[in-house]
């Protein structure tokens, strides 16, 4: 019942022309997961399959005893949204593709797991009495083998090492990347050790700082790279080369972790090109660093993106990303489609890959996976077996009946039966299919708040016209108050904010940062109520959140209403005119939060703002 | 949305006479504990509950995108089982008690968590547009409170330190304990550190072995404290106080925690009394260590166990558990009944209690609680949410449906909804009286395990009568072959074999280790089959195993159908039986596993059977 064998490495011999296996990166693991010792128990398992043991041996509660007879769920057909439409390339913001379309199928499906399945293939059967009972650490199997398979031949077919990737469930990739860093990284403490054994993670100049801030404790240092709209910049100053090459021992050990979210980053939204990809893994590679790609939005890619900014902003060629084609195909042109993971280019082994259920299904699951080599899985096996054993059977079961379809029961239930046995679960294309209809609908989300936010960039103001001066005409000046990209992936618009041409700003002494205060405020009163995020919570070191994490705001166009995405961008744009508008100090000191709201020291609570609970 | 107030902490004035406040232990922490911020993120969460304020902030997906519109169960009525019966006392095991008595009640009820509930007060509030998000990482709130409450009130009523303890979900005692190590406990590497520096984790001389396992790759060494029937020793030598007042400095540092299971011990199903417990508690007082008290079975205490083991044997005095008097009531007889936990007499705050609905619901929940002093939770509350961050949201759903029944739903789904309102959840009686039941089933299993090996403890043999004898009567020999004490608690039965007894040791040079390896491949042969875990799998340390592990097997009586208890501890009785008769050298050696088993190293195997996948 624990790491079960169903489904053994592909035992392929290398050959000197064709793939390689994975490099032993074993000096890299930490000295806890170098203590760890291979379980041997496995040996044993061979006994509970004699025909007819009676197993007094394992302390599980028996089946019978569950309270729970069924799990059953009333879910969505696979085509409930609408995929992006096929008109992104035509420079052009059809009105089709800002407004909400009907849903395709608003029609759902009756699941239920039952007490106890009568399929024998325990990769395909989900039931209760499994699902329910102590299981395997990589996986409810019938989940486990499924998203397996979608790892190694529909997200990632063009792994380059022999044998390919393994993986193993998470309960979400926070628990995931904790996970990596208990396997890669040692605890160090000023207290106790000395300075050059303390190690370091790699990360983009504004990163996520959940994760950055999760390792903070085992003493890791944040170790910032700078980024474009690519991502991170692998040559010149603060780029990843200078970094490695010109790394200060004197500072801690050179960094042989990264930590990074290439889809869509978190916050800028940023997309991380093969050729970026490629220099990046490059580097890794001759300096031994592992890198943890941490992907909650890769199926989020938007292709209209770049030509719905070029013509937005009258520009006649738009930034379009590289085409990039690979060998293997995924089997689905909206996959093929999508920037492909570090994975697919990773001879070494040296990547391990976060992915989560979160954004695709609901955070809650708290649900995801690894993916990397097989030795290095192993090891987060070993893990896992000692703190969170498997996700929930709640959880896992649920998922399986939605994707792998409805079980012959045991003891068929009449309700529900013909009912369920309509519905086939949604299979790997309904899952495609629904990833491609949510990234329709984020696409237009975002469409329609970067056209707000487009249509507020600029203050325009008559200036008076002298005395002297013909009425017919006036001098109009335009200030730019932000900037931003239209995210090519993601869920976050990165508001660049200019508050040196804010009317206050040589009055307050050039103070920035409390303009970035009082206007987070000011958004936050009527009739504006717009909460957005600052952007000194991304900042990894208090240097970057003092040098331009108060430059930058963090809109999200995921989490309200649909209706709600277009009135409250424009109100953000509003709010960010009138606050343009105050040019008498003391009104601008009047700003108030909302009664009953302490903000003492808030410019230190927005630097540390993590927003821990939410990706 | 994360760490909420709804709950405040009794803010109550210590005064010299009452209750005083819990000691603040945090020179116990970590290093990794104390570097941990406190999060500054709860300052902000004010604004998200401005009316009518839009969310551009948190990056969460909208809840119209999840494909999950319910989630449903079909489950059991809290009095399906029926509890033990009040015969238990009288000293003789009646039929019906060893009897499976017809279900109280076969009937199930449906409950539904709709998509959107119209209940306002978040700790009543269950629906997936709140359980499927991102939440608290203390746990989903009408789960959290039920179960704080029920912690308070009916378990433990009796903490002694002011306000009382708090709670914090985890993911499973597994987990629950991975992060009090994490807290509590110093990663210590021999290649790097001082043995100075090695910290140690006090355990049962026969332990649970996967949460002593799970702290060896920390480089925490298992300090083994001898044992009885009532649990630990406090006194004589490898007793708790010789362990901690005779500390060997140079073996590393005095331990300063304590993992122990005392209801029902795994694997000896010890019950430590309520003196024990005084008197181990005053030593962990007086030596400064934190008690990580790990119960899954504390409801499975069986007041029937002395008698029937008094009556079986022909004893005229059952040795009865002294009987407890506490100042507060849980207010429900039978937990009144249970000996209380080490939390009702804990001053200092240095009681950990994990707790699971593994063995009362089902092992794939992956859902427990740790209680504790309320400054040991904010720490685990900071490990949770750079880990698991919250249990998912599918089974706290569902226990939290189960538990306090049905929502009025925004929309109301016509379907089962009349059949939902007749269900009005367990509620605390009904969780109760679930136990109860489920205490029952247990019992009678124990029962009938004991009785069948009681049965066969002995083996008989006549005598052949010399010529001259008299051929109306014989001498009958009588070999005990092995031993055991009816558990008072859990699910285990610990089996001591006297392997002295075979006809065959001393020809075998005394090798009780050969004996006992063969013995249990002998067993799972047929016509015996039966498997069972030898007692080297709960030795802490190698010199344990060696020295008497191997006399030991557990049997569990949970895990087989409830109708094959009786038959297969009637097998194992009668695979022993057989075993003492083989008196061949040659057929002792010819007992071979089942074809395909390979056995090398069994012995080793045997010794590290972590069962790392059961409680």
């Amino acid at each position: 019942m624990a790491d079960f064998d169903y489904i053994t490495m592909d035992a392929a011999t290398p050959s000197s022309s064709g793939p390689q296996p994975p490099k032993d990166l074993s000096h890299l693991y930490s000295r806890v997961t170098k203590q760890r010792v291979q379980s041997k128990v496995k040996d044993f398992y061979k006994y509970f399959a004699i025909p007819g043991i009676g197993n007094l041996a394992g302390g599980l509660p028996n089946a019978s005893y569950f309270p729970y007879e069924t799990l059953e769920a009333q879910v969505a057909r696979a085509d409930r949204f609408t995929p992006s439409s096929d008109d992104s390339s035509e420079g052009e913001i059809k009105k089709a593709s800002i407004t909400k379309k009907p849903s395709a199928s608003s029609a759902s499906a009756h699941i239920t797991v039952p007490h106890a399945s009568s399929i024998t293939d325990p990769l395909r059967k989900i039931d209760l009495t499994t699902a329910l009972q102590y299981g395997t650490a990589q996986g409810y199997p019938a989940l486990y083998s499924f998203l397996r398979q979608f790892a190694r031949e529909n997200l990632h077919p063009n792994v380059p090492y022999l044998g390919g990737p393994d993986i193993i469930l998470t309960n979400g990739s926070t628990d995931g990347l904790a996970k990596c860093l208990e396997c890669l990284s040692n605890v160090w403490s000023e207290e106790k050790d000395w300075i050059r054994e303390r190690e370091g993670l790699l990360c983009e100049e504004f990163a996520y700082m959940n994760a950055v801030q999760g390792a903070a404790p085992r003493g890791l240092q944040a170790v910032p790279v700078k980024i474009d709209l690519d991502g991170m910049l692998t040559t010149g100053p603060g780029g990843l080369e200078d970094v490695l090459a010109n790394w200060d021992e004197s500072k801690g050990k050179r960094p042989h972790l990264m930590y990074t979210v290439t889809m869509g980053q978190n916050p800028t939204s940023s997309l991380l090109s093969v050729q970026r990809r490629k220099d990046i893994y490059a580097l890794c590679s001759k300096y031994d660093v592992i890198i943890i790609e941490d992907d909650p939005y890769w199926y989020l890619q938007f292709p209209s993106a770049a030509s719905h900014e070029a013509a937005a902003r009258g520009l006649s060629a738009a930034r379009v990303p590289e085409p990039h084609v690979m060998e293997k195909t995924t089997g689905f042109d909206y996959l093929d489609s999508l920037v492909p993971s570090f994975l697919n280019f990773d001879p070494d082994g040296r990547v391990l890959r976060l992915d989560t259920f979160s954004k695709t299904v609901a955070p809650g699951c708290r649900l995801g996976w690894i993916t990397g080599q097989p030795a290095i899985i192993e090891r987060l096996l070993r893990i896992t077996e000692t703190s969170t054993q498997q996700p929930s059977g709640f959880v896992q079961s649920m998922i399986a009946g939605l994707v792998m379809g409805p079980q012959p029961h045991v003891k068929a239930l009449p309700k529900n039966k013909a009912e369920a046995m309509s519905f086939n679960g949604w299979q790997v294309s309904g899952w495609v299919r629904w990833l491609e209809g949510l990234r329709g609908e984020y696409e237009r989300r975002m469409t329609r708040m970067c056209t707000a936010l487009e249509a507020g960039r600029f203050q325009l103001k008559q200036q008076t016209p002298t005395k002297q001066a013909d009425n017919d005409w006036a001098v109009i000046s335009k200030t730019e108050m932000y900037e931003f990209d239209w995210p090519r992936a993601g869920m976050f618009v990165w508001v660049h904010m200019f508050f040196n041409t804010h009317p206050l700003f040589n009055e307050l002494g050039q103070d920035g940062p409390l303009l970035a205060r009082n206007l987070w405020i000011f958004l936050t009163t009527s009739p504006y109520k717009c909460l957005v995020t600052p952007g000194g919570a991304f900042s990894p070191t208090p240097a970057i959140a003092a040098e331009k994490g108060w430059q930058y705001f963090r809109l999200c166009f995921a989490a309200v209403d649909d209706d709600t995405v277009t009135m409250f961008s424009e109100r953000f744009a509003q709010g960010v005119s009138a606050f343009w508008k105050i040019k008498d100090r003391k009104e601008f000191e009047a700003i108030d939060p909302p009664e009953d709201l302490d903000v003492n020291n808030l410019e230190g609570d927005m630097a540390d703002l993590g927003f821990a609970w939410a990706c």
